[in-house]
């Protein structure tokens, strides 16, 4: 039977896993779609420097023209990250009628439109397992076997970078500079850790998760987004003491029509069933109308477990050629025509419960003025605590209030950190107490 | 565009849960898949007691051959349950070359050689998500995303009675039988509860995972079932001083060529991520030589739930419909001719380590005997508590070995409770510490 011929673009670390795959567990693919696979081609500027595997270096190529413009190519797996000359590669296959399976949630996030109406329109596939959750299969749960479902929300711990600091930060109580510094030497990190810790990562995952469960266009800069950088050791510890965790939240919700996209740290309820997600696993949770909450946890990265998404697709892609067919599944779940432009809620519209950490003069009097401006704009407190580690002459003033307008928040703290007595820019993190 | 027509056998539960689905939402079904998906008929033996939905009651007949033998029809749902009819139904439905979704786990259990062969020769789909961990998208993943991996194991919590009686045991220090009746009060439990308090409605669903992870026929009743009828709140409470949480597992895994498939009541590390599935939640932990450890969890019973699985499978089928094509991933996740007859390994020759528990007169020496039986058959011991609640004239002692094979404890338990300060029958319960 003639084999599915695939095409490798990228021979990195994830590149490995796929060679690998393909050729420690090729022919029980081949048993099991009834229908052989080989890897043909790998295509890399670099097919020089030494690599983890050993691979026959006849299929090694620094000519992406080898692969993109090859006839007897049907399938281009795109692992070389980044926008450029990511996009411009995976068009090139899309326009030579080949089927295109990549791991790259940026280029998707933000080129996804013109990506997928390209691919709709020359009859052949894109598929994006490997683009969230490394090998976790979220995004066939959500446009396949989970379909019938109306999505309420999609809650997801999407990078395990973040993860990890935020772990490790919790268990050994130490600042974020100190863990990230660890981190990029045991490799947990990168040298330029931007794109994880500031959350960009995360909402371009955010991004797909939320364009597949709500059946819209999300625009990637309507997404609000804020990382990890500015919570401290003492606010993990303090969030402890009142029963919570930190974690880099992507949320996406569907409310009255709107939807809410944001990425930010979130304090969860200890026995939420995300707060237990640690280190650099990945989970996801959904809620549908049919399902109810399903969640879904694995590793969010990794060589191998990236590699095991990729080659999902690589079979579903090989299971149509088998049958003679290709987009059996569109890329966005439904036709293209179907897809909704749903209005993204401002994010001053917020209604949350927050967690607000103020760093004041130990002088009576302060928290009165504090509570006063609060009241002004009706945020009303739940819970207090002064805890007894403070640095120098300022104590850390630490409240939980009950559901209010981030507008007003935001107002307050602006108000609050104006006073005399205030002694540094005050933090505010959203809670994310329900499981709706 | 000529829409699918489905006809519906089975107006129970979770058949109101499917037809809820096509009225709340059909239109959405139909925009996800760019074609019309139409419930056309819906036949049971009672169709005059009231449901919880209302129903269009010129879609209701009690002949099944309206549905069977109608030629207009092409997929077909069964929700009967059980062996018969279910069976020939079922084949019937597919000698007439109909598509055929169902959620009869005891049927595929039992019959699934005969009907997935059926449905090879005669180009038909027979899927069954909903048979397993209720809306949670297990079958599919290990068949169409996780397919590259080799699987080591599979371990699953799969039966919602059994893990509710077990978290009300847990929590509430309550013994079985009175959580049982309570349970059937609430409605989370049968009035015959055998097949699922003894643990077989969990061995037909570990035989469909086993058989799809490992590419293999599992012979039902070459699966070791033993229930969680036995299980004190007093053994509860103990494995919680050690540590441990009980539940019922289903636990499949590949070991040096053959398979072991076994389930029973359990203790698990407290941290274990299945220790943490309660209630009426199922949750499944597969393990792949790429993915790694993946785990996927929500209700594994409900109506709604239920129907979500259900109407996935709908959609799978609708899309291949559309597409022109049947059968282009088989029932198994591979051809018929691709599925092995691996060894099952017999539970003797199990390697595990075990808690036991013997009640003893509290006399000199009798731990001396106990530890004296151990060590001639080679277990070791790992720790020992002798708890201070218990009964009358005799102590319980409860001991940890270290890793023995199943046919010594067997026959040491067998021993010990010959000797003349043993008070009642001893019990073993395997643990499973590892993530491997």
């Amino acid at each position: 039977m003639k084999p599915v011929k695939v095409g490798l673009l990228g021979f990195g670390t994830v590149g490995c896993g796929v060679i690998k795959a393909f050729q420690k567990n090729g022919e029980l693919l081949a048993r099991r779609l009834g229908k052989p696979v080989e890897l043909v081609r790998i295509a890399d500027l670099d097919i020089v420097t030494p690599r983890s595997i050993q691979v026959d270096r006849t299929l090694l190529t620094t000519d992406v023209a080898a692969i993109l413009d090859d006839p007897a190519i049907d399938i281009v797996i795109e692992l070389i990250g980044g926008y450029e000359p990511a996009r411009t590669f995976v068009l090139r296959a899309i326009a030579n009628g080949k089927h295109v399976v990549t791991a790259n949630k940026a280029l998707l996030a933000l080129h996804g439109e013109e990506i997928f109406k390209a691919a709709e329109q020359a009859g052949v596939d894109v598929m994006y397992e490997a683009s969230v959750g490394g090998g976790i299969p979220i995004i066939s749960a959500i446009k396949e076997n989970l379909g019938v479902n109306n999505f309420q929300s999609v809650f997801g711990i999407l990078n395990g970078t973040c993860n990890y600091i935020l772990t490790r930060m919790t268990d050994e109580g130490e600042d974020f500079a100190k863990v990230l510094a660890d981190a990029q030497t045991r490799g947990y990190a990168e040298a330029d850790p931007t794109f994880d810790v500031e959350g960009i990562d995360t909402a371009h995952k955010l991004s797909l998760l939320s364009s597949l469960c709500f059946g819209t266009r999300v625009d990637f800069k309507s997404i609000y987004t804020e990382g990890i950088t500015r919570i401290t050791a003492l606010d993990i510890q303090y969030a402890r003491e009142f029963g919570y965790k930190f974690k880099l939240l992507a949320i996406g919700k569907r409310v009255n029509g709107e939807i809410e996209v944001r990425v930010h740290p979130t304090m969860l309820p200890l026995d939420h069933p995300l707060a237990n997600v640690d280190g650099v696993f990945n989970g996801v949770r959904l809620m549908g109308d049919f399902v109810g909450p399903v969640m879904l946890y694995g590793y969010g990265a990794g060589m191998d477990a990236t590699a095991s998404a990729v080659m999902g697709d690589v079979m579903a892609i090989t299971r149509n050629l088998r049958a003679g067919i290709s987009t059996r599944t569109p890329a966005m779940g439904c036709p293209q025509a179907s897809v909704e432009h749903l209005a993204v809620k401002p994010m001053e519209e917020l209604v949350s419960s927050y967690y607000l950490r103020v760093f004041a003069k130990d002088q009576p009097g302060v928290l009165a003025q504090i509570a006063g401006v609060l009241g002004k704009y009706r945020i009303s407190i739940e819970s207090m605590i002064q805890p007894l580690r403070h640095a120098a002459d300022a104590v850390p003033i630490v409240l939980m209030t009950h559901e209010a307008v981030e507008r007003d928040v935001r107002a307050a703290l602006a108000e609050i950190d104006q006073l005399d007595a205030i002694r540094d820019k005050s933090l505010f993190v959203r809670i994310e107490e329900g499981l709706e």
